[in-house]
């Protein structure tokens, strides 16, 4: 059998160890003979289970205490209108940093629900470019600023936080959540979907400071309402149950490994492999500037549409899946998230030199 | 090992060949070598499994081809905030009428998106009964009726539906969907949490009558807009796929059991075995009117609070699980959704004729 590598953007790989568990203890958690999926999200255990998943979950990050932790549903997108509704107070207005597709789609979805403005910060030019992230001088007319520190289609990422002076900073990390150590304490609000590096699709993580609570405005949905959700250990409503215990499997896996340190050494490592193999090629190019590649997505094309086809079918064909870059962009993107090992970007390369080879 | 029933009003019991199966492919979905909650929702594979899905679901109802079948997130309570939003329109007013817990909050939910009238629907006495559902006269000043068929904290079922004229009428079926069978042309909107008898918790099902969808007013998430989503698959954004997965699974596995005819036949004969056990016994009581009584959720007391704890733990004790009522009502309550096999009620009888014995 073909060792397969899941390079998929998301949904995306999981732990191999995490889903072992899941399997084992599929119909007989904890010993009560049902499954997890079956007991109420009320009863001991499953609170026991929240409790501890919270508790790892701030440990990886060092959250301070001043900031809650929900967990709910509807996905990032469910937060880019969930935002607005908890967040626009007296100045009336949100400005939002645009980077590519997905922060741009935040800004759109916001529109439908309050006044912002919006402000590209790719700079002009053949590579693509993060400029100036200093914005401290404007963003405090705003009830927030919001930025997307990692473009999940292109691959840009943003290492170091736009500055804002005292602007409430909100960040979507659906796609580097996890990935390496942050300053929790100079956000706001962080937001991710589950289905790259928290475990799978369905479940919505939120890291909101406590000042931020209770200004949603009436017309916000309770499931979405962050007070009500952390008055009530966001559980207003049945939780996705399943995802939350992988959710919790996930943290106490990555804690084992050597929490966020060890992600973001392995990480790099990973990525400084496949962006070094790209640099050295004359076959495929990525785009991307150097300070802004992204250690989780990384793009890269022959420049040939048929050739990209090509490179993805025979990829799938020796169990490297998932290469095709997003239909926006096109081209190839390998994403390789916590759960992706180093063997399979050493897998990625080996085949990368054969088609070269082949194909040059 | 004592065989362990599950009476969980939800997250529920789930078939026992649903999560055998699910455990046997946790890790090699479809001989990809990855899990199903791995894979892209946009992969052929995962595509072709929730076309299935719906051509299940769409047999299992009999669903008109004029309905659409959406897979959203946020649950009931997330619809709860939904249905207003895409559904009031020139009337300007929705009319909720309530039986119970679940309506009520749903009809609360609706005050902060629009302007309801609400009328509850019980009647005044000792027994839980629902009274005159015929509201033709005054239906047609809303944009929707809005009610639920089944109380799940009371027991409350409504088998009839109301009369509502040329209005839409809009049913929560979280705790009774695929029960029985039902007229789908009947209904604007039917709508339900997966975690009863559809699937786990984190996917909700909508079933929406096309002429409805379109009319949501601008500050509508993008996730939860029928139109949008009706044109995306139910894939506007990244989607539950692995309780999407199951509910898939489930509807295989009710077809295979003789579809809804036969699921109604055993629902009725579990419900049956204990209402009329509970109406010959002078130590346990039910005070819903024989009209309303649901066949899913059968709540009981003994009248003394002291006496129904011992009762849930002793139960738990012998393998009976969860049957303690809900914290609003107390006493007791047996959830038998599909996924409850007669035996769990034969098994509930025998203990509580025992426990009847030792605490007359």
């Amino acid at each position: 059998m073909t060792q397969v590598y899941n390079f998929s953007a998301g949904p995306a790989m999981m732990p191999t160890a995490v889903l072992e568990k899941a399997q084992a203890e599929l119909l007989n958690w904890q010993n009560q003979q049902t499954s997890v999926m079956e007991v109420s999200h009320r009863g001991k255990l499953f609170m026991e289970m929240i409790a501890e998943c919270e508790q790892d979950f701030r440990k990886l990050y060092n959250i301070p205490e001043n900031y809650k932790i929900l967990f709910l549903q509807g996905g990032a997108r469910g937060q880019f209108a969930a935002i607005p509704m908890n967040l626009i107070g007296e100045k009336g207005k949100a400005l939002y940093l645009t980077s590519g597709h997905w922060s741009a789609t935040a800004a759109k979805e916001a529109r439908n629900f309050c006044e912002i403005d919006e402000i590209n910060i790719l700079e002009q030019g053949d590579e693509l470019k993060v400029g100036n992230l200093d914005f401290s001088e404007i963003a405090e007319q705003y009830d927030y600023v919001h930025y997307c520190p990692n473009e999940t289609i292109s691959g840009v990422e943003i290492f170091d936080e736009p500055k804002v002076g005292n602007a409430v900073l909100v960040a979507d990390m659906s796609s580097n959540i996890l990935a390496r150590r942050i300053d929790i304490s100079k956000f706001g609000i962080i937001y991710a979907g589950a289905q790259k590096n928290l475990g799978p699709a369905g479940i919505t993580l939120v890291i909101v400071r406590e000042d931020l609570i209770g200004k949603a405005r009436k017309a916000t949905p309770s499931i979405w309402n962050y007070e009500t959700q952390a008055n009530n250990d966001s559980m207003i409503n049945t939780p996705p149950t399943f995802a939350w215990y992988l959710c919790s499997l996930v943290f106490k896996h990555l804690l084992e490994l050597g929490g966020l340190a060890e992600m973001e050494k392995r990480n790099q490592a990973k990525a400084e492999l496949l962006y070094r193999y790209l640099d050295n090629s004359n076959f495929y190019r990525n785009t991307v500037a150097k300070a802004n590649r992204s250690l989780m997505n990384v793009t890269f094309t022959t420049g040939n549409d048929e050739l990209n086809a090509k490179f993805v079918a025979e990829a799938t064909a020796c169990g490297l899946q998932a290469l095709k870059g997003h239909k926006v962009l096109g081209g190839m993107r390998a994403s390789i998230y916590n759960a992706m090992p180093i063997e399979g970007v050493q897998a990625l390369i080996a085949f990368m030199q054969k088609f070269e080879q082949e194909n040059q």
